[in-house]
């Protein structure tokens, strides 16, 4: 059934088979501008799926683009989040919005967010992202329809490197459980994950088998075929008593020459070597439809180019306003060098692989929280990596096994994930037994920048932080993150490295003074050429009451936040600033709090996570071990319990309130109101 | 190979096979009798799996109990930590420890878990109880001996309710993928769960399907013929390239007449309906071991009495003193009903299963936190409950899949696991689609008893309350739970309601005010007959000071325990004390608890929870809002930073220093610090 009207259930739109294949086309050319014009996106996935997309979305399924929450529509659940683009542009062929807002994708405020956000756009039926989810909250649906005696019909999209995670397997024996025969999975078997070839990575092979054996009706296509894919759903639709998959076999990368089977081309925009309009050129090339003309190009990327400058302007206007412009590296003074606070982690398990007691695990995304330093120029060491594939809980189940028989085993992935989706086995497995496992809780923050709220950690610290026996270190750049995974590295139990993915300042040198356990007091001395120099750090212990109007306390990025405040404090309001830099989060520098909270009766909290993750726990400690009568007050400065969304890193930051400015701007406000 | 000397490597202990069949006869005997000594345990789960305990540490595997960490040991990882009871019987037989000392079952410090910790027993090499983690465990123990080259091999013991976890599926999948032959998998077949039989809770078949899917090699054996067991493991060890799964038919109860294939004998103690020494009398004999005479179980039985008698005074001991008792019902005033607040979701679940929106889900644990009560006495409603089996992760799915479509579903389990085990789904699927699912965290706190520390849990406050989206409730006793649970059904998004499984002080009433979203404050008026006419309670918006001497801000079953703190502490020593009972904690009433801090100047937070989850969110709501110059004295209540234990309820909240004596000695300490 094709595009109808709700109303009357008269057909609105339909194709030929040979205008279906043209749509496709016409997709694939408008996919590649998007991710083109956001600068990152998953060009290999959504290549992969088009053809899918656009039998289901233009010919097969039933639905009215004017009528989106339509009660009798089909649904498709997309698992596979970052397959984003594909829908979007599915959506806007079928009538959902003009084809050419697409082009913002990944755009803060735009609603096309790196992964669905179904509270944001029309026919979207769930916000995904994290993955192994789309296929149980399908079955949800599907048991409610056989409740309801309602007569459409569920499809789910599936990634197969996603088949690593086992809710997917939970459901698949559920799916099966009720019989569910309105149920048809889809599973885009391009045979490329991000680390490799999903048979290299966590083989999944014989995979018909597989869900054979747990009960579905299983079919095999070519996932580019069109009519292949029509009467596949066509037989899915006969078949009763069982819910159906879909084996679709698929290129990653379909259509584009230089990213077809190229393991590279999963999460990053068109580049063949050449910059991203020489490349997108090339895409278009290849896929050859006649319409994208220089103009058309230039014109749809000229949309996205004219909505950023909006956002722009509308993010500027949002930050607190000083007599001058205080932002990184604005000005002549105060130049500082930006580092991904990764490259630091990189760094320290490189060097800690000579011990052949430390061994690295892989969740599919090793280069890019840098674990694959472990053993990129050790080939040696290759043995000591094990690839787990996208299967957190499994991942530090095994490497609680390795640290139970005396390794020191890291794992690693974004921080949601390597914190969220295996929280119980860090509990249960890792605490409870107190086994020698660091958790590499990378990609931490909004800063993670375009991939949006699923892939943005706010509630690590909360909920790590409680767990018995662990130690927890939040660096602050990546020269910091260097020594806080060394440090860690050699005490005994479960230890939480929690870093950041974007570049953000170089604030400390390797001669700073680090302690593990111990806060480092930053204060702002003078205006110098470089922003470094400018800052003098003492270890807590080591350091004396100056007598300053308020303190700072921050962990992670926020710390060279926190110094640029003081900064701004000093030279727009001369006032002096203590900055705590709890690197170390647990065991917490108790003293250090307490005597900045009595020696200075002001005290920010500033945190890239949900405000009081951090904040709550600074405010305990002092509450708990303050006298009686002491002054203070206190606010905090993180994200105000809401989801993080796409957008640059530093766009995120400004408008979630979490500069330097946005600091000062607070702890101005708290002088006044001591006064 | 048998027990060895592990210096030597001769043997040092070997059975016949006759002998071998008697040692599991007598395993099961003082299975029974530590299970009924305790009150409570896995009668059902451990009597299935005691033929091949006895196989494996008495006959077939490496190891010597004299050196339980020798490197060269074969490994047995119990995934089902439930069936504990066999496992220590286990090591018991085979030298680890003396066989008598097994009837400390449960109790308090004896080491004897309710689920093992390796950290407590010799020979223990995992400490589990949250199901589906043995398996991946002993993935790292296998991975580590094919990279050390070391010849030994690893066992894992599964139940087959367990198969429902995905993240079994997803170590199936990776054992095969690092074709890891010294693993094998014993699957204990006895085909029932906690709801039902296995192929009506999940259906599991076809089993052996699955496994060879995945790529093990698969054999199927009867559970209690040794020799088929043994020659099972034999030719296992013989299987090169790939793992063995060993599925073993088994009977659930095998060998107690009244309770084998029963559904009910999960987590029972032995009960024929007639009282536990006298069902313990038919359990011995129908095992038939002759040498258990009436004089060696009293004998036996004596041990665990007089053990626990030890345990009462040092319990008693610990308890901060006062010129008499205030205990719980101890005296002939301040009486009080007892109730499990689990009763009270039970009340509120039937009564609202009138609306046919509301749907109900299953964990396998339906009844013990009165999910059942949905269907209990409504057959009709029968279509409207979703058994999904032990599978946390997709049961939310599931869920948000329903209330997607208007239902308003309810899901629940033991707190750790529903709240933990499927973090990420509540956090992206749930509250990121703003889904309205309600989540039933039952059995929460240390008061969960002997279960001990996998099952209390003590890290969901912290856990949640970050999460956009969300309310929570933490109701004080069954009424107020009755009240919470209608509250949330019907505000829209999600919500969590905490409650717990003892039977805990009914402090409140019908007319007890109650408004969802704001705090009660309770005040101590007079000693009365009965406990709940010595208070009054108002709602925080009507409540005007009284110029109280201090604050105690509690919530869930800690309201109680405040109450009773505020008796002593007028009664010992003419304090007044101010309660707020915070039953909802998000959204939280921070004009309520500003009001107390700035009024009273002194304030105690009181949480069955990791100290600081509930306190320090009430640190921050203060700090963040206070005057600069209010004086304040704050401190919390809460467990310090541990795991639980195996106790009765009552001696844990004792000796984690949970009660009401802990409070007013706290209080009186902040009080007289203050003068």
């Amino acid at each position: 059934m094709p595009i109808i009207d709700s109303k009357t259930g008269k057909i609105k739109k339909d194709y030929t088979l040979e205008q279906l294949i043209k749509k496709a086309q016409e997709m694939r050319a408008y996919n590649m501008i998007a991710i083109t014009a956001a600068g990152s996106g998953h060009t290999g996935g959504t290549l992969s799926i088009m053809d899918i997309a656009a039998a289901l979305y233009l010919k097969y399924i039933k639905h009215d683009p004017d009528n989106p929450t339509w009660e009798d529509r089909d649904r498709v659940f997309w698992s596979v989040g970052h397959k984003a683009p594909a829908l979007y542009i599915a959506l806007a062929e079928a009538g959902y919005f003009p084809l050419e807002e697409t082009v913002k994708l990944r755009k803060l405020w735009s609603g096309f967010e790196g992964h669905p956000n179904r509270l944001k756009l029309p026919g979207i039926e769930l916000s995904a992202g994290s993955l192994g989810q789309g296929l149980g909250v399908a079955i949800g649906c599907a048991l409610n329809a056989k409740l309801e005696k309602k007569g459409y019909r569920i499809y789910t999209i599936l990634g197969d490197g996603e088949l690593d995670e086992g809710s997917v397997w939970e459901a698949v024996m559920c799916a099966a459980h009720y019989q569910l025969d309105n149920l048809v999975a889809i599973v885009d078997r391009n045979r490329l994950q991000i680390d490799g070839p999903t048979e290299e990575i966590m083989c999944l092979e014989d995979l018909s088998a597989k869900w054979k054996a747990f009960g579905w009706h299983t079919l095999e296509i070519d996932g580019h075929d069109v009519p292949q894919i029509l009467s596949s759903l066509e037989e899915a639709q006969k078949t009763k008593g069982k819910p159906t998959v879909i084996i679709a076999h698929t290129v990653k990368g379909k259509g584009v020459s230089y990213a077809e089977n190229i393991v590279g081309y999963h999460g990053i925009a068109p580049k063949d070597g050449r910059s991203g309009k020489e490349s997108l050129d090339q895409a278009l090339k290849d896929i050859g439809d006649p319409q994208f003309t220089k103009e058309k190009v230039e014109y749809l990327l000229k949309i996205a180019s004219d909505y950023q400058s909006k956002v722009d302007k509308k993010v500027e206007d949002s930050l607190p306003k000083f007599s001058r412009s205080y932002w990184w590296n604005t000005t002549p003074s105060m130049q500082v060098k930006m580092e991904p606070t990764r490259n630091g982690f990189g760094r320290a398990i490189e060097e800690l692989g000579k011990d052949e007691k430390i061994v690295a695990l892989g969740a599919d995304i090793t280069s890019s929280i840098r674990m694959d330093k472990f053993y990129a120029s050790h080939p040696e060491r290759k043995n000591r990596f094990f690839e787990i594939g996208i299967a957190e809980a499994n991942m530090t189940l095994v490497a609680s096994g390795l640290a139970k028989e005396g390794k020191i085993p890291f794992i690693g992935s974004y921080g949601v994930f390597i914190t969220g989706r295996n929280w119980d086995q860090i509990r249960t497995t890792v605490c409870y037994n107190n086994y020698n496992v660091k958790i590499a809780d990378a990609h931490a923050g909004i800063s993670v920048g375009a991939d949006g709220a699923t892939h943005q950690a706010l509630e690590d610290i909360s909920n790590l932080y409680y767990l018995p026996n662990v130690h927890i270190t939040v660096p602050c750049d990546s020269i910091e993150t260097e020594k806080s995974t060394k440090a860690v590295t050699y005490i005994k139990g479960p230890a939480i490295i929690r870093y950041a993915r974007e570049a953000t300042p170089l604030v400390t040198t390797s001669d700073t003074p680090y302690q593990f356990g111990l806060a480092n007091i930053i204060r702002y001395r003078k205006e110098r050429e470089n922003f470094l120099e400018a800052f003098e750090t003492k270890l807590s212990t080591a350091y004396s009451s100056e007598g300053e109007d308020l303190t700072l306390i921050a962990c992670g990025p926020m710390v060279a936040e926190a110094m640029r405040a003081a900064y701004i404090l000093k030279e727009e309001y001369n006032l002096e600033s203590r900055i705590l830099n709890i690197h170390t989060l647990k065991p917490l520098d108790k003293k250090a709090i307490l005597k900045a909270a009595e020696e200075t009766g002001i005290i920010i909290t500033c945190e890239e996570h949900q405000v009081g993750g951090f904040g709550n726990i600074i405010a305990g400690v002092i509450a708990k071990n303050k006298k009686y009568s002491t002054p203070l007050l206190l606010d905090m400065i993180g994200v105000e319990d809401r989801f993080g969304e796409s957008g640059a890193p530093w766009e995120l930051t400004k408008v979630f309130g979490l500069t330097a400015e946005h600091i000062a701007e607070r702890a101005k406000e708290l002088y006044e109101k001591k006064k």
